[in-house]
């Protein structure tokens, strides 16, 4: 594999779903395929699970991580072509990508979107100019517009702890104090897309995701209903697509409450702001399989990279 | 062992000590203990000795170290418990960590004391919060009101040093210009309760430390009447515990000089302020052990991290 | 080799030369001399190439690197001798060094000048202290007025790439927004002095480096005429060295183009700021040897790690 930046990059999600669980079951089994290779993790942006997760995959596969907090420890990175560089940036993304392929055999990038100019965050700038201009294969550890890496791992993490055939997995938005980034509800989204599920995205009026994502799934404005009979209810907050990057609702009657999500289990990709999006009585019961989530980020990212290697 | 979080996890400190000499002098000898172990180190808070020697350590015993600034490179952390975090802090403990917990099978966390509140300070609220929420051993690399890893180390440094069989220790107050915590103090005189010595601490009125913690141990606010006949003067300076975190005495005449300790060690955990804590003649004399005590921070912390490596 | 702090640490720069070659072709070759050995990095400044070329480095010769990025990890370090510790830095030097000493088998410092006080940058205080007051071998990675590992790059690529027994090299310096140090240029100049090439230095008028390092060197300040039948052009800005640490030029004149350099390799240390310092068309050309330059540090900083570590 070239490169891990889209859900669209996996062929066969039942068969990745497959490798992942073998994965899980036997994590060091690969640690010879990554001897002496280099993964190098650049943030530009907060992490703490795909931070430690992507790290932990890497180690189990025998590779070298080097981290790094683009913005706090190298230069300001300009991305524009053709500028005249004489204002904050130091380097550009021309050789500052070029250059870290030098030193590393995988270079995985977390870069959030601005939330205020949807064009540039939809041409996904940041993660692209990395796979233009690297001379390695690229993983996304969340861009403006997909977290992949996520939205396998809750793949696997649905088929792990499903019980029918053809579960019925609800995406509820809910509510938040802050403007979130869509990339966790596209990348479940197009997961979810690839997988036999019944699927539903529910959320406010107003908070519809980009079409071209969310395509022919079906989109209700009714929570309760959506969660009737649901086996799986993710939860995660968005700002506004159509408004881009506004809050227009934080109506707390969309928090998800113990009542309300009955005997489906609970999901989310953390963090998450107990009793603004979801009340404690569900995070602190069985029903919650955030922390299982968590878990299965190491193996997704491990998937990832094995692939990776395989084919360097 | 399950934890190392106060200078009571410390069964046999004598025999302890025999473990940490022998860990010196053979620091490779337990290199395939924790192969493919991952030792997570959470701060809080700045560090140089701990960081770099819990990591030295972590090595000499074949594991992986993982670093991570919390502040900085994760969430604010909530320690609350039923909040509803609508403020500024994005992430619960409970969910932070068991979700560390799934990445790194040891948990080391560095978390400095308010100073402003001595009952929240004095619950522990960080430390033990990664306690009762983490899924893996627990190492505290000093917290609100302990710094058990420098207490052992200290021990292990006067063991090594002493030419007696009873040495008389000194533990002095020493002046500085900022409000600094309790924890080295707490956990020196906890380390020396438990040793064959002569214990004494001297520090001017107001700064008596907690007397649960110093318990029967002879204080005085003669630094001269304490240091005669000293074989060891550990210096450290600390807020007020009675009037909380207020610096209620800067007087020079308790910082440390080589007239004052004549003969004795000098003994300090560092950092430590030239000129203020203690004059250039003490630090730059043979009687100083303060770099040696530095060494000794890697094999406390080694013996610590074998004792919780062989029990996982 | 018990440091390498300044060219002049280089004995023979044409046998350096062919053993970085003879690394660069078989990279792994001396992994388990550095087994068990760990190089500490200490960034008191920004670093991108650096610190991931001199990890990179570390991890081919089979150490374990442990990153600390001084001013935001630790505590403010005291330089000054003698000085009443009352104000900001929490630690000295004296200190500091003999206990990171108790850790690493090597230690690695960048630390910029002030560009204010010439006096003082010249002294090379911190990586002096470090060289004085550590017990083991110090590497440095960029100090106030050397960037040495840079310059062995610089030689090496400049070998690599020349097609004629002794190439004509031209230094320019070109403009910039911000005052930057003289510490590349000077190392390339040192460098060049060693090697069997036609070396002149261009540079505007007030812009001429330090006569003791430039010593015999040709200076010119007509770019036109030093680039005539130039085989390589390096360039670099750097802020005035008489009025020091001054920006008195920032003529566009300055900047490189392709149809300045004709022929001639195009040489940067990176980070550049394009269409300020050199127009796109030089680096998108294969005219441009930087990507190279940046790779080639990792060998020119095994070399060195390599010659420590066989005399440790």
């Amino acid at each position: 594999m070239k490169k891990y930046t889209h859900i669209d990059d996996i062929d066969n999600i039942n068969s990745w779903i497959e490798e992942a669980k073998e994965i899980k079951a036997n994590p060091l089994k690969n640690i010879a395929l990554g001897k002496n290779k280099t993964l190098g993790l650049l943030f530009f942006n907060s992490s703490l699970r795909t931070r430690l997760s992507t790290q932990k995959a890497a180690l189990n596969l025998g590779m070298n991580p080097i981290v790094m907090n683009v913005s706090g420890d190298a230069w300001g990175i300009e991305f524009e072509d053709g500028t005249v560089m004489n204002g904050t940036t130091a380097e550009h993304i021309k050789e500052a990508a070029a250059v870290v392929s030098q030193y590393c055999d995988v270079i995985a990038v977390r870069a959030f979107p601005s939330l205020t100019d949807k064009e540039k965050d939809e041409s996904e700038q940041v993660l692209n100019s990395f796979v233009k201009y690297a001379s390695v294969p690229i993983v996304n550890m969340e861009s403006a517009i997909s977290h992949p890496l996520q939205g396998l791992t809750d793949a696997l993490t649905i088929s792990e702890n499903s019980t029918k055939k053809r579960p019925k997995v609800v995406l509820s938005w809910a509510p938040h104090v802050k403007a979130l980034p869509h990339a966790v509800a596209n990348s479940f989204t197009q997961a979810m897309q690839k997988m036999d599920v019944e699927f539903v995205i529910a959320n406010p009026e107003g908070y519809n995701l980009n079409s071209e994502i969310t395509k022919n799934t079906r989109i209700t404005h009714n929570q309760n209903e959506a969660f009737k009979d649901a086996d799986f209810v993710y939860t995660k907050n968005w700002s506004s697509y159509d408004d881009y990057g506004q809050v227009l609702n934080t109506d707390p009657n969309w928090m998800i409450t113990k009542e309300k999500i009955d005997e489906a289990k609970f999901m989310h990709c953390l963090p998450v702001r107990r009793n603004v999006v979801v009340e404690d009585a569900v995070l602190d019961s069985d029903s919650s399989l955030v922390i299982e989530q968590a878990n299965n980020r190491t193996y997704a990212a491990q998937l990832v990279l094995k692939k990776i290697l395989e084919d360097l």
